[in-house]
């Protein structure tokens, strides 16, 4: 039997803070007069109820749970959490349908940044605030996530960040409540410099909030529908540049930097090879755009850098129809949306440790085969690639794959064209915001697709953003076996 | 130092067999008065004098070689053999370029079946006979590698299918010489019993033959620019959707049916997965042309079994514009080049056991993942899957995808559209044929990609052919070390 008591408490916490998250929207609505006030207050209401009415019936006695447990609470806490994060988008003046509601709010908080809402530029204050929160919130929460859940619960090779040698999870809440406090101060004080930053650079004081707190969580959702191209500011997009990229790194090495090891960050071997990669990526941008577009070289390194890293990190933010640089940028972009950034960092996708881990055994592989009697061993950070790491891997891989293409697959059968099935698939299942060509590309939004891809993009987000292992287990016979 | 004396001896002898093939076409426009004959003629003394050369001057000493001399000999063999096989591509009456006529060899003798060639409905004989020589003796050459030489050259997880414990190359030449011989008759065999089948179900006698040849093969090849389409005939496509699957199973199987096992073809594993792959497939896109298409009910289960397990093999018919189907029957074509036949059959792809390594693999995984304390073996054929065939499958899988997106990235590069990029990396790699929209599709052919298109394709032909290892371990500093 699930003890469901541990899980239920602690998804009455998390719905208790969304309530008062719920509530600064409310407040800002209020302030200029905006009728939204009383949807924020009312959703604040009903999610503070269900949430302190969870915590005072579940509270009390043992709170240690099993790895089943943990399974379906992070699961569960997500999934709480979104619905109750959609309600002001059915409530509100946007009138959104329940299938968009959800759709938005999943888009929100796995940080991804698809959108079904247009006329951003005109909408109230509170919904945009609302939509920056679920991000932000959201980038916060799935660091946490890694850090403290998914090493434990040894998901596609993320018990290679385990901190401890320990296998039980006892510990777990007392210890993701250390780790959350002291990275979540780092979250907040990179955030307060990102939004100092945006201001800097002439982007209106609200605007500026709202945006660091979807860039530091490398989401994308943005205030205008022409998203960062909207200030047509070379300032404000590399203000972006750098802290797409501070997003994409393990916020656990920058906990290491300010106790005093300014160095484990540069040393780190994921952080140098995103680093690579994101460098090279900017380059070759740099030089279809040589060949294929008119730009002077300073607009291109520009549009190449904000880009080429938004769509890698997954953010979403976009200042071109980059889908519309030929078919080798469209190839290049398609592509990197499955790379992602750094481990433990608010991005997704597969991620560059384990293109890392994937490199060293394969090559190990082919080193095999030469010598079949040779001993070979892969490394990563300088410690042996154990087997079980390998194999967590490319089951990860695999899966990954596998989701894709019966994502792909689903909405092909929803009648999507062949690179809009691709791009959705990939967007969503790697959590970068816009697909590509004319329906969901970058100079579009998700609005015209039928309910059911809506419904399958979510579910293919909600999969992507927790490492789809964590909800893969759950089709699993044993997992439901005593 | 590399041991090239017994490589060069074994291309001798096989530059000689494809010399005798060559001198057919010969004789068969020397019947009807077509002056390619001399070029067929004059193709097969180069090769013969080549090859004999080689016989003359490498015979002798000690044959045993060594894991690296045998990846060099199945690589040097392939490329030597398509080499002297383009010649007659040349020079003939077609007047190929040496980049098209290369890409024909390639696409023949990897079993491929696209083609650069139009107008093959008024084309002689010799060299409509020479395209289906080249797929047949392909056909049977990569049996016998897949059988005699990757099982110990452990590529790719072949070495489930080693017929001996033994690692030692020293018996490979007489093993090799075997067993080709034994597969060889049956490969024989089968071939004329399917002509003889074309013949009866209404095919013109030549067409039948160089069918037949095209179709065990499941290399694709036609003697028309509309494929089977041309001979609008239900009894010659449901001849041709049977030996489509012959060709697609494990041939030593059929040796053992041979020897009076015959239950051992339908108790293998791989096969009751490959039948049901391809029951499911065939009633799947019924489905879509039911909703999609207005055809009678008989029409569409032909036109589906057909085409469907044409492009699932690898095969390369095509009786319909499959790519107009709509999105759901686009996707699923593409997806479907990926997956392949049996391993030791004539088809190429990823191939059906190692699907089910992977899916044993991961599905052990993640019981591991619930119970990580509890000790779960996955099993293949009733046999545990060692972690040494885990690994090599899934690094396989690994540079499958990863051989796939260079391929694209290229092909875009050179100004492919998506479509024609992804489908056409697809089938090269995948040795199928066709590729999907209309610059590549079933209804067109390669001839208007740019040469370095067609180098690129015929070498994802030939890394697809010889599951990708056997060619990625020479850019390994290690294969070079002494």
């Amino acid at each position: 039997m699930l003890d469901l008591r541990p899980i239920l408490f602690i998804l009455g916490i998390l719905l208790t803070t969304l309530a008062v998250a719920m509530s600064l929207p409310a407040l800002v609505d209020a302030a200029i007069g905006h009728p939204d006030w009383e949807v924020f207050l009312a959703s604040a209401g009903l999610t503070l109820f269900i949430g302190g009415a969870l915590i005072l019936t579940m509270r009390g006695g043992d709170m240690a749970i099993g790895i089943r447990e943990a399974f379906v609470l992070t699961l569960g806490s997500w999934l709480g959490v979104t619905l109750f994060a959609s309600l002001p988008f059915v409530f509100a003046e946007l009138n959104l349908s329940f299938a968009d509601a959800f759709f938005e709010a999943m888009s929100g908080i796995t940080t991804t940044g698809a959108t079904v809402i247009t006329g951003l530029d005109d909408a109230p204050p509170g919904i945009l605030l609302w939509r920056a929160l679920l991000q932000w919130l959201g980038g916060i929460g799935i660091i946490v996530t890694a850090v403290a859940m998914l090493p434990m619960l040894r998901v596609g090779g993320m018990q290679l960040f385990r901190m401890e040698s320990s296998d039980t999870t006892e510990k777990v809440l007392p210890r993701a409540a250390q780790i959350s406090t002291a990275i979540g101060s780092i979250y907040f004080v990179l955030t307060a410099i990102c939004a100092i930053a945006y201001w800097a650079a002439g982007m209106p004081g609200f605007d500026a909030i709202a945006h660091a707190m979807t860039t530091i969580a490398t989401g994308g959702f943005s205030t205008s529908d022409s998203s960062l191209a909207a200030f047509a500011n070379p300032g404000v997009e590399w203000v972006a540049v750098v802290f797409m990229i501070v997003g994409s790194l393990p916020f656990v090495l920058y906990l290491q930097v300010v106790r005093g090891r300014p160095m484990s960050l540069l040393r780190d071997t994921q952080v140098r090879w995103f680093l690579s990669v994101v460098l090279v990526l900017v380059i070759v941008v740099v030089l279809i755009l040589a060949v294929s577009q008119n730009y002077a070289p300073g607009l291109s390194l520009r549009l190449s850098a904000f880009n080429t890293i938004s769509i890698l990190t997954g953010t979403g933010y976009t200042t071109a129809a980059f889908d519309q640089w030929g078919p080798l940028a469209l190839t290049v972009f398609f592509l990197i949306m499955f790379v992602g950034g750094c481990a433990g960092s608010t991005t997704c996708g597969i991620k560059i440790f384990r293109f890392q881990i994937l490199y060293e055994t394969a090559a190990t592989q082919i080193r095999r085969l030469v010598r079949p009697h040779g001993v070979f061993i892969p490394y990563y950070n300088n410690n042996p690639i154990t087997d079980e790491i390998t194999m967590s891997v490319m089951s990860f891989f695999f899966f990954y794959v596998l989701v894709f293409v019966v994502l792909a697959l689903g909405l092909s059968a929803l009648g999507l064209d062949f690179l809009s099935a691709m791009s959705g698939a990939a967007t969503a299942i790697s959590n970068v915001g816009p697909g590509l060509g004319p329906v969901i590309g970058p100079s579009s939004t998700f609005t015209t697709l039928p309910d059911t891809a809506k419904w399958l993009l979510s579910a293919g987000m909600l999969m992507g953003r927790l490492e789809l292992f964590t909800i893969l287990v759950l089709f699993a016979p044993a997992f439901w076996k005593p």
